[in-house]
């Protein structure tokens, strides 16, 4: 599969003015470093300048401000990034989905698949199951009965959702991820832990996507909810009765515990994790590897990670953790000392 | 599928004591927020004391000491919380297990299933394996040669357990599960990793639950064991020849590196770490976040995560942790000064 | 399966020297406490020299420093470790190989499979795949379009590989493993995220193994690149555009973030994680629950975990880390102060 397009075509469809050659033809699309002279590239931070003054690409995306920074073929946009995401997205066209059904897979009784939707090998749907039009589902992947699944879904091979739980359009969840597995809840009873039915589901708005390997609990009595406009990257977890509001981005091997909810438009680093039954105000930008142990209200960037330093560093540092009370108990006494012997003179 | 009880049928089968009207026919269990007039709910925390005044749910689950904070049809319980979880498996029966074998499974010589269970669509199990009574094998697992699992197992779609492991009655495991994968050993020789076979096994008792994507790793020589009773929720790590005891539980994304022994009734939270060789004494609780460097010999809570903050404030903050033992030694000369000027007098 | 060595044919093998009874006969390895009388164990630290006195096995490996701790029959060599591995592998050899492809198999256009390689039932292989010689395709795997994998991988069962990825000789691959799923590229646009088509590869080299559940995405348009004798366990992740460096190992739940390089032979301990965008050298170690968050010039040992310790006193300690920064200011007044006092004497 080939594609390309003149300057002034992908103007026309994506916006956007064109400077220089609007006939240059663009095949793919690459970083400033390795592009190709039948390649378009794009700059969108100033650190990048010195490389677009030798790369090799035939044409370059690029802010307004930037416009006369090269002579090269350009299109000038008020969001390169996000005009490069469109770009690619122009010259990458999925795959076009075969619709219909692979001879192995295993449809339950009173499932509806539309027509226009593509299920591959070894799929599983139970009974009573909806998967909507130009849905694609991967090889082995299971579908429990009575879930829905809205248009335009692409579920990469092996991804497992568990009965009932409710997925709107536009999901593309990677291999590996499990959408509606019990949450972790027990109860104590005399030296053993009794099992709580996990009776709640999953409910997935819109253009949601979910990296491999991505877990989502169903809820133990009411539903886990992840609103529209949500992207989650690998190996996230997503316990019980958790609510991700829309449009927050969520990054590797992250974690929300129980009961919490995330607002709209957050940013969660990798390894962050969140502790359960708290509330992440909008607009909250949480660091990689910082553990948020309470609620937070406000707006604003947060971090906890501890700064690294080489081990023998570190070792001597840390030890004084463990006594760091102590430590603020003998400046206290210094002050004090101190305020004596001023006030003796 | 629907189920309805009187509140006397559940005392019946459960215990409690019932005040208010024994008649009272509820179909299903919700929260206190959410519960319906046909719906039984439950109070265990004294937090949410309002709720319990506006809910309109039909019954009541409570503690003696809160019998008549409620007018409403109750059931007294010395346990509210584990009660619930009885009621809630009462009112939310699994599906029926359908015995028998689906056509596509495909089965190893010599592998002996129970009559009684079911094994689902595109299933593999392993030469010589065996499956216990009324054990339910999920579309897509892979049992490897030689497996033993005993009854009542649940095994959700697209778990692996790799061959010769062994594990008992009751074991539910949750899509993405993969048991007895290789450890993680490796020895140095002139410049290149050689791989340490892993010949152990894993070995895992009854009551078990084990949650999506969580992996357990086989021994490398001898066994890695998981006692009866052990709940982990999902992504967890679990390495090779570690020893979990009877009745841990073990939140999300925490892991357990090599060789080391967890007791019994332990707590581990969520993202916690607990380093490879040591050994953590019985009734241990972790925080959620922290790392276990070294043997914990003392039942008790332990924590280590680092306060998140601003991250302005954190930055300022964090800085001063790689100079801390040079903070500390600014301490220790002022105290010394401070006492010569003291003695001076 | 069952084989047998005299130490004689051992050492013949892999070398080293025999001391003592060379014709003792040895069916398997084991730990100084657990060998039986023919089974043949090792010494690798000196800690364990109480044990070597009471052990019950047939043979040992020992250093030659060691030599003559014993006086069973015994095999010298310079890595006891690594010869321990070698006779690990000599005495547990894999399963030997069925080639051929099972009928349940689905095998795309075009795509090329040795004769001597094993496919099992229920894979699904892409159009134009290539599988090279003695290569074993476990149950469930799900192979791209156009992936290319050389000689004598091993692939577990359920293992997913996304189109387009090229692979080395002598992979081996545990079970959840997803290679080549996108990398997360989102780029915001008048408040909804929009994607970022992942164009690149993941380009894996020979002798690479890969722990269960453990994810390496697809880069956003030049390849993620995994170089030979790379060793990962369990629930790593590898963002796009990483490279990792030959022979570097990665233990359990470590994450690397976007478009960052690790150096040759490093050392990556359990969940710990390296930033985006950060270049570590060649040789460096990282400790467990260590976050990098800037590059890493010079070989060497790194750590950042926070000290655990008792709940209560981790409270009354880690309130002080969030007045760091004010607790510093109130050393320098001190100091001045004193400074003052000091000089008015």
């Amino acid at each position: 599969m080939s594609v390309s397009y003149r300057l002034s075509e992908i103007a026309a469809q994506l916006g956007g003015r064109v400077l220089g050659n609007a006939d240059a033809i663009v095949t793919q699309i690459a970083s400033l470093e390795t592009a190709q002279p039948d390649q378009i590239t794009f700059l969108t931070n100033s650190r990048y300048l010195g490389q677009l003054a030798v790369t090799r690409a035939g044409a370059v995306i690029l802010a307004e401000q930037d416009a006369d920074l090269t002579e090269l073929p350009r299109i000038i946009s008020d969001n390169p990034y996000a005009y490069f995401a469109r770009v690619s997205a122009l010259l990458n066209p999925l795959p076009e989905v075969k619709p219909g059904i692979h001879h192995s897979a295993i449809i339950g009784a009173g499932a509806i698949i539309d027509a226009t939707a593509s299920v591959a090998a070894t799929v599983v749907i139970g009974e009573g199951a909806k998967i909507g039009a130009h849905s694609v589902i991967g090889e082995g992947c299971s579908i429990g009965a009575n879930v829905v699944i809205g248009s335009r879904a692409r579920l990469y091979p092996r991804v497992v959702v568990y009965h009932d739980c409710l997925i709107g359009d536009d999901l593309i969840a990677h291999s590996g991820v499990v959408i509606g597995a019990d949450g972790f809840g027990i109860a104590m009873d005399r030296g053993r832990w009794l099992k709580i039915p996990q009776i709640g589901r999953v409910v997935i708005g819109n253009d949601v996507e979910i990296g491999a390997n991505t877990t989502i609990d169903r809820g133990a009595l009411d539903d886990t909810v992840i609103e529209d406009g949500v992207k989650m990257d690998n190996m996230v977890m997503i316990a019980h009765n958790v609510r991700i509001g829309a449009h927050t981005a969520i990054a590797g091997c992250a974690g929300v515990a129980g009961s919490s909810t995330v607002g709209r438009y957050c940013l969660i680093g990798g390894m962050a994790g969140i502790t359960g039954h708290v509330k992440i105000a909008d607009h909250v930008e949480i660091a990689g590897f910082t553990m948020i142990s309470k609620s937070i209200t406000e707006a604003g960037s947060y971090s906890g990670g501890y700064p690294f330093s080489k081990t023998d560093d570190w070792r001597r540092n840390a030890l004084h953790l463990r006594r760091l009370d102590e430590l603020v108990k003998r400046i206290k006494k210094l002050e004090k000392e101190l305020d004596c012997i001023k006030s003796d003179k």
